[in-house]
Formats: C-alpha cells, sequence, structure tokens
C-alpha cells in the first residue's frame, strides 16, 4: 500500500513515534495515551493525533495506543520489515562507525555491503564487513541493495552519489556537508551533523 | 534577545533556510523568493513564511528576501555568532570523524576540547586537537565552554551526560542510540542515524 499526500514531516516524525512507542514497549508498557508519548518526545499531542490520523486511527478513546500494534502499523507504513539492504560507501572514520553502529538493527536495516577507493582498504573486514571496491558498486542491484549511505569526503560526494544512482539505488543517506543532486526518482537524505549542533545555542539563550 | 512560544519545529527549519540561503550567497544571488528556497529545501513556500513571520517580515514583496540580511537574522536568532565552542567526549571512530568534520565552521561552531577515558588515546592530538582524560571534563566552564557533544558507547553515553551537566554544560549533542536523562535547563539533542535512514524506504516504495 502506497499512501498519498502525507506530509514529509510526517513521516519525518514517524521514526521518533517508532523508537519512543519501541522504548516503553521495551519496558513492559502495553499502551500509551498520547498525551504522555507527546511529553516524552517533546513533541505537542494534537501533532500524534493528526500524524496517526492520516493513516486511520490507531488509539481507544480513554486507554491510549497499543504499543505493539503501534509499533506493527508504523512499521508498515514506513516499510521497515523488508530487512532494508544498505551499502556503505566511504569506509574512513566515520564509514567505520557506521559500520560498528548497533541502532541500524532497530529499524531492520543491514548494512549489507562496504566500499571504498582506496586500495589499502579493500579487501579487508570492518566490524565483520568485507570492504569491497568502488567499482563493484554497479553489482548493487542484483545483491538486492537500493540504498546507499554516502560516508566519503565532500570533494566526491556527489560523483559518489551519481555511482550510487548508476547501480539503481533508490534512496540515499549522505553525511556530507553539501547539496547532492539526483533524479527525482531517487530520494536523498542529508544529515548534517553540524545543523543539528546548530540548533542547541537557541535554547541555551535562556541561561 | 530572547523569543517565546517559537515552536521548536520552526527552530529545526531555521538552520535548514541558514544553510539554503549561504549556499545562494555563495553562489553570488542577492535575494531569494520563499517559493524558490521552498522548491529548494522541500517544505512548503507557507511554511518559510510563517517561520519567519515569528521574528518579524524579512522579505521584500516582488523581490523576496535579500539574502546576506537572512542570514544574519537567522544567525542572531539561533545565537551562532557568538563563537561557541563544543567539547567533544568520546574520540573513537565517530569523535574522530567529528573532529575532521568540515562543516561545523559553517554555523560558527569550533571543537575547542576532546575527551576520552582511554589512557593510550589522552595525550595525543587528533586532526590537531589535544585529547585530554575525561577527568578534566569538570574545567569545561572556566574555558567558556557550554555545548557537549556525545560520541561514546551506549553504555557509558548517560554517565557522560552526567559529567557534562556537572561540568555547567547547558546543551547537549548525542549520538548514542538511547534516550538521555538530564535537568530541564540542559536541552538534549539526540541524533539518531538509523532514525534518518527509516524514512527512506517510505520513498522509496512507489517502485
Amino acid at each position: 500500500m502506497r499512501y498519498h499526500r502525507i506530509p514529509d514531516e510526517t513521516i519525518r516524525r514517524l521514526p521518533v513515534y517508532l523508537r519512543g512507542a519501541l522504548h516503553l514497549s521495551k519496558q513492559g508498557l502495553e499502551n500509551v495515551s498520547s498525551n504522555k508519548l507527546a511529553g516524552m518526545l517533546g513533541v505537542h499531542s494534537w501533532q500524534i493525533r493528526k500524524d496517526f490520523s492520516y493513516f486511520g486511527d490507531f488509539g481507544t478513546p480513554g486507554v491510549g495506543y497499543d504499543l505493539k500494534r503501534l509499533i506493527r502499523h508504523i512499521n508498515k507504513i514506513l516499510r521497515l520489515n523488508a530487512g532494508n539492504k544498505a551499502a556503505l560507501v566511504g569506509v574512513g572514520n566515520l564509514g567505520a562507525a557506521l559500520l560498528a553502529f548497533p541502532g541500524f538493527a532497530t529499524y531492520g536495516f543491514e548494512i549489507a555491503a562496504a566500499f571504498d577507493a582506496d586500495r589499502r582498504k579493500v579487501g579487508r573486514r570492518k566490524s565483520g564487513t568485507l570492504v569491497e571496491d568502488v567499482a563493484k558498486l554497479s553489482s548493487l542491484a542484483e545483491r538486492g541493495i537500493y540504498l546507499g549511505i554516502i560516508a566519503v569526503p565532500e570533494e566526491t560526494s556527489q560523483q559518489t552519489a551519481d555511482m550510487l544512482v548508476a547501480a539503481g539505488v533508490r534512496g540515499i543517506l549522505s553525511f556530507a556537508p553539501r547539496y547532492i543532486v539526483a533524479p527525482k526518482r531517487v530520494k536523498v537524505i542529508t544529515i548534517d551533523i553540524a545543523m543539528d549542533l546548530a540548533r542547541l545555542p537557541y535554547y541555551m539563550s535562556s541561561g
């Protein structure tokens, strides 16, 4: 099922809700009210109810949301149950950190392949994953990999994106601090770590 | 100046607008319409106008936003002109990547100190920054550092946050995939890389 006219901002918040729901479920809770979830996640409860309303009503009045059902629903909407495989390009410090990062499994992701242009890295293993030559990127589609993660220096990030697009990737997560140009059919999400840091001083100003 | 009743979501978008404005300004442009900025950043133009309306009107009808003025305004709102210094805790792969990351300067940030618990790392330099013993975290306030970046393993992330809070830090950027508990006066922003990745499959679902 494909949902239409869902705002990007709603999609951006769904993983936040999912993480909160997983957290509460792990603590042994079975239900949560939109008020409690909102307080925990720092959003408004009307926002949560509005976001969920796009997908039908998940909640029960007076009881709140059944956590297991909520988790199942969000996973389904975001298509996180498919055992999504991603290819990492760039096994420098950041790439190595990503390969060792335990958080991907939470959302059903696996970094199934890693690539680097540096011959000294190719053929070695990092956190169990074999580092392959970037020239082998073209094999992604036949390996069932449609997600790419860019962790190369800024200068080669666009070129890397072009190679991923040519290899049939349909979604790119980029850590390079620049705009990545890609065809419309390929969704690009750029993580600018400095941009997240840039929100902090505002909140510190009342000191 | 402190602004009241500004939604968190607006504050979250301001650095996005700032990055877009910096990008266009670097390309030699002097003005931009909210429509053009919106198209470039993937938001609605009404959203941009609404976000800016909290701070007075920046634009000129028919001309759009004066980029230099816009950049100055956003920097002022977000307090990004103060030469903000941050302390990094954890100089593993991720920490090393952060120390080498060129993007912080865009927003006026500097990682002014780095700490690690590993004695083998203490006393060495990473990308020019001396790695100090975490025991020295208590000196942050006297060094004018009020921002902390947590890049330690999940297990020690809460303890690290406690130390940063005790050291007088007022804002924390955490990369650990878990909730960080801190007093209300300390703003915590958690970057969950996997959560950003979790948005991609949704957009890939139309194949």
